[in-house]
């Protein structure tokens, strides 16, 4: 192996989660202890763009007192991104803009913090630097609430999300207890095509205090089905919680959300509002008193009950991404691999890069329970040791720390 | 003062608050303490009806380990009520049958723990007793996330729901920093007259990631006026932050929110919908892309993040009620007055019960900004001692444990 010497680029993308910015930490506190491979590191500011626009920002004296609480942080403290690269053979002045910026600073590693679409936008960045020959080291971080990257356990983000989801699903159930003749509930969770962070509601049962119904954008939604759920669980109950996914679809995989048409950069559409039509359909059909809730961007931003499980391994892939460029490591994601179910225990690996853009995972059929309208055993397994730990999170006059870099 | 022995009885009523239950864990301790007066403690299973419905829980061994979880458990643990009791002199049915339950149990104090509507009730009761010369003693317990009743500087369970609220508004503010070109994000907040609650999202400012605007009950709404201010922010920071009250009104006192037409047990409009209605109007209207977020009933139950502040009083006044009804304290509510800005500091008293029910205290002008888009430092003096402190609340298994009761 060839050793490479000289500075280090890291950016986010996508979504922010709760615990971006701990794999951020991560980075540059291991590459500080790399320093015989690793001169400087670099943040790009707003992802991508950063880079092309030269809009970096240098780790140093002037700002390494914020860098502790990175671990705290929630959103994307150098900013991010959604922009899709094009591909080369059709356009390469971005790239040719690149190499440019990876030349002047010295760039020999180059990591990115990102999802489905971040992967892809690495992969297209390792393959233009491979043709041009230009001596760079590649390595893609997960990071998604959505938890539906191939190849890897679960990604960093799940399990703080996950958190905040079960137990406020906790305190909405139990508020909702308070009346002898309750409301039907309906909570809508954040997740386009996967189910994962909608199926953690359920850990909220493990208290007792869980939704009684979950449909996931894995099974073809019925409003009848869905009803005819509702209507057997509130005449038992004399309420009901119902935890939903934003992305559920009818049998034609048409979105239920009241899509506004507008489509983000990478051609997604944009959802929402799933809760509240289904509380007018249960209000105004089965004429029973209900409610919605839309956890929005507080679900991916809840630092103040982060997993600390989430937060310790958010850290560890990016040390790992690290020690893995140093090390040699090119074109590949760094996957979390379990190697212990009781105790929880896992270890870090990679997996080829090309093969973790564009893909989801979802949740397999294993984890849903036959009715459709909730999950097995085998979730729970799954995610409740990825909620495990407080990280006390430092607060200053009753708010939290965020970290202020520039 | 004639000694009074009997029993007591112990009801929550009303919209629940993260902390109500700590009142209740100080009224059952303090009640244990005051074993020369007090025999026995029974809690109304939803309040009033349980006592009307003879449904009662009687405080003791099968049940004293949950008592010490009061303090974590958001709810309503015992079930709450939303019930007018009509003008005895008018209809004295359900009077009767709440003496003959009173006579029944022993009961001589009584303590009912809620917002403006069960002082209410708790002034009626006492009047009719006072009529038929039954000797019991009726002490109202102040609790509503409002902060809107009179007489006392601040009501138990606002502290709490004021720090979720200024923290999850800095974790959403931190995350729609993450793209160059940021959203309008629109933040609906509870509070139907009084704008205690909207006002507190002005607490995360003090650390840079608080609302652009913020708009309270107290001042009219303009639609043309909002859409300015929102033009003028976003044309400076390319994003805008702002948390506006569920219950404003135009010039003419209509609400904003899109009412469903239903009222609630007491003639009050169901409110909602503002945040969405005001966000569609930014992306028609003024062509910005836009977001609606609204707390629900998160704000109010949010045990994961009560204020240590708040948990202390609500303890405080639970205490303080039984130490009045044994001293001989009748037909008063108790009160939190300030003794001390700086440091903050409190003490315990009472008032009039009569005087305090369905009264509504706003925000006073003294806080609102000139603009009518903002608070002044006088609010942030007056919520911020509030939020203070942390009450890390027990997990299990990276849940929180809630008290269980029957």
């Amino acid at each position: 192996m060839k050793k490479l010497v000289g500075n280090l680029m890291y950016g986010q993308s996508g979504g922010p989660t709760s615990v971006i910015n701990s794999s951020a930490y991560g980075v540059i506190t291991e590459a500080k202890r790399q320093s015989e491979f690793i001169k400087d590191v670099y943040v790009m500011k707003h992802g991508i763009e950063g880079a092309l626009n030269e809009d970096l920002l240098l780790i140093g004296p002037n700002n390494e007192d914020q860098v502790e609480l990175l671990k705290y942080t929630p959103g994307s403290a150098f900013g991010s991104i959604r922009h899709k690269l094009p591909d080369y053979r059709e356009d390469d002045s971005k790239y040719v803009r690149l190499l440019y910026i990876f030349r002047k600073y010295n760039i020999r590693y180059f990591l990115y913090n990102g999802g489905n679409d971040s992967m892809d936008t690495c992969a297209k960045i390792a393959e233009y630097m491979d043709t041009i020959d230009y001596d760079v080291r590649i390595i893609g971080i997960p990071k998604t609430i959505d938890n539906d990257l191939p190849f890897t356990d679960h990604t960093p983000g799940f399990g703080s999300a996950a958190k905040f989801i079960s137990n406020t699903i906790m305190e909405i159930y139990y508020d909702m207890l308070a009346y002898p003749k309750g409301k039907v509930t309906i909570v809508e969770i954040m997740g386009r095509h996967a189910g994962w962070l909608t199926a953690s509601s359920a850990l909220a049962n493990l208290n007792g205090f869980g939704p009684d119904l979950i449909y996931l954008p894995e099974v073809p939604f019925s409003i009848e089905k869905f009803k005819e759920d509702v209507k057997e669980i509130y005449q038992k109950k004399k309420q009901c919680l119902v935890a939903v996914s934003e992305g559920i679809t009818n049998e034609e995989g048409v979105f239920l959300s009241s899509s506004s048409g507008l489509k983000d950069a990478f051609g997604h559409f944009q959802l929402g509002g799933v809760a509240s039509k289904l509380a007018q359909t249960v209000s105004n059909d089965l004429g029973i008193s209900s409610r919605s809730v839309e956890f929005g961007s507080t679900q991916r931003a809840a630092s103040h009950i982060q997993s600390l499980t989430d937060v310790k391994e958010a850290i560890g892939v990016g040390e790992e991404a690290v020690k893995g460029l140093v090390n040699g490591r090119d074109k590949v994601m760094v996957v979390i691999r379990r190697t212990s179910d009781e105790p929880y225990e896992i270890d870090y690996g990679f997996y080829d890069l090309k093969a973790c853009a564009n893909v989801e995972k979802k949740v397999p059929q294993a984890m849903i329970n036959k009715e459709g309208n909730g999950v097995t055993k085998a979730f729970i397994d799954y995610a409740l040791p990825l909620i495990q730990g407080e990280n006390n999170n430092p607060y200053e006059n009753g708010l939290q720390k965020f970290a202020k870099f520039k």
